[in-house]
């Protein structure tokens, strides 16, 4: 019998290409980014992912990602379209759009903001999930949105389409507790990433894909292969970005810390949606550092021009002036 | 010399009435209800709060709260417009639109999803103030949102138009810590309403007032009279609903429970948008018990109709139904 | 019928005494601070308290204080004998003592280290309880030992000897909780003690009393007596230095906080037990300004006379060399 | 070169036999269950382990503990004697008595109840080291006693005999942080024992090695020889107990659950020092269920005969009939 799960592997929670302020975004460098990760050897693509600063764009926006890249990609790898919205019916309204879109899966965060109790979730996943065909990657980052708890993952479970969970808990504990009930489980927290492809996961939706796609993609082929000495091994010189992003003197988020190290890499993403931060200097050396044992996507360093607004104090009188 | 505080005394976080789904909002019961409660002495309002389930309105929806809102009220007390967004640009668009509108104030949340690090904070609340010349009621709610130190609190008041906060921590101790700061703090957590009234909040931001409003009222009323011992034992009446709404057997969330609360003091609100699930008839029950001390809006039982549909097994017919 | 409560207003969590290195116990100054704690009017004392490094003592010096604090107070006012231990057995014998000794009522925190579950905590109070004939003090502070549940205290109270609890848990929601169930609840955090007795504390274990007895012994007579607006503008005064026991940039702990505030009142109490280290000189003289607001134990500064060896650097070499 | 490294390995962390009611230890068990482990392969052991009941024991049991099991481990295998005390005093008179009584290491919590500050962890983690000629395992568990940041144990690493690091908090993410740092780090933490021994751990000290010893010392023993797939699917066999030691519905702790699991594989420990309850007749189902699937240590249930008296109501009335 084949192997029934559609999603596997790596997929890059695909960056959002803007111009240098953050405030348009660049179709063109897009579908070239696009192109780049699936050669790469990735194995799927999120459209419109956290990382990619969904929280920070408009519906139209977030629509424009999607369908774009649904009908670039065109097949060459799934593609997973974020619908995540408060109200279920808004949400429900951006799934079929997703769908129709040629989305192959959808990944819905749970209500973050003055939450619904778990019966509300429960509510807003099953209808979400009765109104499309396509599956469901529900998600779990306590910090930020209603937990998933394992009870509430073991009901969901029971609903058609909802079988796959991405787990952001930053707790690996708790990970393979998820693992243990059973779905699919991609790992969403960067720093035990070879680890949880090792205890079960079916793959990550992970932001460093961006900036280090090969070794993201060898690393899951390396685990599946069984090579776990080549896997840890491959990991140690991944994990230092890893950490890094994860928390950092500079206190650089996640997000705009993600695509510093993509435009380090050589591919420039733009500037960050504001109120979103330009990322200091010192920081991006520190990122360069990181990055500078990787085997493929070392740092670049000829490639790499900083444009002098992109210093904060520059930045701000910038930012202010175009409001 | 005047008192320039021109936000003071308590303000009703106002529920947004609907329909009985939740699918629309009714403006003839939203205009009723802010008679309601001017009439019964609260000494302002806030238009789109999160009790209102700002979170799970349309933009349009929200905009309109606060226009016919702000029309509506036409001075009799000042107003508070809610013009919370993820992006600074489109914070500020909101902010000029509600000040166009006629608000006296506006409060924003700092960014809740993936939000910025401190630095990114400061940016958005600073961008906004410039934007507009009424006052900004910034926010602290860090259970929710990106939190405002103390540190990150005394910068943002050296800005103009950022003099007010309202502080939803549910950490006494780290109200009186930002009321020592200086500013103006408002109370946003119920369960020690009296004793932040008698430490120097200039009011509250108050859910509880929308099926309480005399109550609340006359609370801060007697603190400033230096009546104490009045105002001890009011609040006396008052707990036990604060204490439950804050957490309780039956996982009822704040918003649903001060919806639920107000019709039961004979203020139809209609139902919630969903994902928000019914209030279970248990919990009317203790809700009932709870509101039963209060010298004014005790439980007008005889009021009382519940729609059948409203069961939760029967909410979840209707609304599997209407996606 | 008259009031049986026992253990009412406030009770100092005694400092002990020792000399400069806090190798050893002076109980000459232990005598002598105990008469200045009562005749400075406060209502009773805590015997072998926190404060008072209970969990860097010996067991002898633990009984030492008992022995002689009960001896030498001699019925006075009411005393508190601290009798925490990990095992039943010990806590059990260590509580027999205390009673032979003359205290007039134990305090028991439940187990702190891989402490047991709530059935052992049970088993633990009621095996106690049995044991002896005076009131026991439960404690609750979920930050350093087995939390005490809503749920437990309720079975807890139907214990005979099992109806006074100390709550340090800093959370003032979590407080009035507590004494919303019932009992006699006696407040352990400082930052909101003035609130704590207007909600129906029978009174407070403190050891900011060791500094300013008369400011803590007043607060409570003037909310016993109904004059609440003196209470507040008297706390107006204290509060400065609670804020900064309960944290501050020094990263001075509560015990040698306490202990450094006393000195400076003109009561020297001696160095503290190692590892606890000494307050360096910065935080001193923040103490000194929180201190100088006080109606009665304003700094005296012409008594302070600071050894140089307490200067971190030198104590640091006198200590390594006493080992 | 040869590797220093003089702790690496699994170390039991001895369970205590007592008698049934955990009132004595009982020493010719204890001597034959270190038998038992050495001869089950495993690397070292640690005597007056935080398993083994150290918090309950008096200074008397504990010492008898070091100097009963260093003579008669006889150099078979390393020891580590855990001295933890509050006081420096105490402890470095402890850490002595180990030293003499042949330890080859120490174990030092922290200071936990009302601890000090880091200076104050640090120097008392530096006077102990100045006492003794022996590495220290210094220990990090959050939740219990002081924390250990990096910050501070990178400070800590640079004290001569302080060199070893035991990680029980739980999150795999500090402790491969640790792990970055530098010395030797051994991971105290079940859920991730293989991930934690792949990482880069030099060991574990651990509990659960009281009940599959031959497990345990296996798994490390695959890990050292690169055989990675073989751990792993060793570890799958092994998670069951480990997750549900960390965490059950029936709320037993981790002591008791161990001592329990420890008797069902025909190692009969005795009862638990009281306050530790007994292990229900439910909690016990669970455990045989988690353990029959490992290789060798799976239930013997023949072997297993449970005394009526510790149900738990028998265990209350003789508990109770005792003191």
């Amino acid at each position: 019998m084949a192997d029934m799960t559609k999603l596997k592997g790596i997929f890059a929670a695909m960056c959002t290409p803007m111009d240098d302020q953050g405030d348009t975004i660049d179709l063109g460098r897009y579908r070239a980014h696009m192109d780049d990760m699936i050669e790469a050897g990735l194995h799927g693509l999120v459209l419109g992912s956290g990382t990619g600063e969904y929280a920070y764009l408009s519906d139209d926006e977030r629509r424009r990602l999607i369908k774009e890249g649904a009908k670039h990609v065109n097949g060459r790898v799934p593609t997973i379209a974020q619908t995540t919205a408060m109200s279920t019916r808004d949400c429900i309204e951006s799934a079929r759009f997703a769908q129709d879109a040629g989305a192959d899966a959808l990944m819905v965060l749970p209500p973050f903001l003055e939450p619904p109790n778990e019966r509300g979730v429960m509510y807003h996943y099953t209808a979400i999930a009765k109104s499309v065909s396509i599956p469901i990657v529900m998600y779990n980052v306590p910090e930020q949105a209603a937990p998933m708890t394992e009870d509430l993952y073991r009901r969901l479970l029971a609903v058609e389409n909802l079988d796959y969970i991405k787990d952001s808990s930053g707790d690996f504990v708790a990970l393979q507790k998820l693992i243990g009930i059973g779905g699919h489980v991609m790992n969403g927290s960067d720093p035990y990433a070879v680890h949880s492809l090792m205890s079960g996961c079916v793959g990550m939706i992970w932001g460093a894909a961006n900036f280090m796609p090969h070794e993201c993609a060898q690393l899951y082929d390396l685990v599946v292969a069984g090579k776990h000495a080549e896997a840890l091994a491959l990991w140690d010189k991944m994990k230092a970005i890893c950490f890094w992003l994860s928390g950092n003197v500079h206190d650089v988020d996640y997000l705009t810390g993600v695509k510093a190290a993509t435009r380090l890499t050589g591919r420039d993403m733009g500037g960050a949606r504001k109120p979103l931060p330009p990322v200091p200097g010192a920081a991006r050396h520190d990122i360069k550092l990181a990055l500078s044992k990787l085997p493929v996507n070392r740092t670049k360093v000829d490639r790499l021009v900083w444009r002098d607004w992109q210093e904060e104090r520059d930045w701000l009188v910038q930012s202010y002036r175009n409001n």
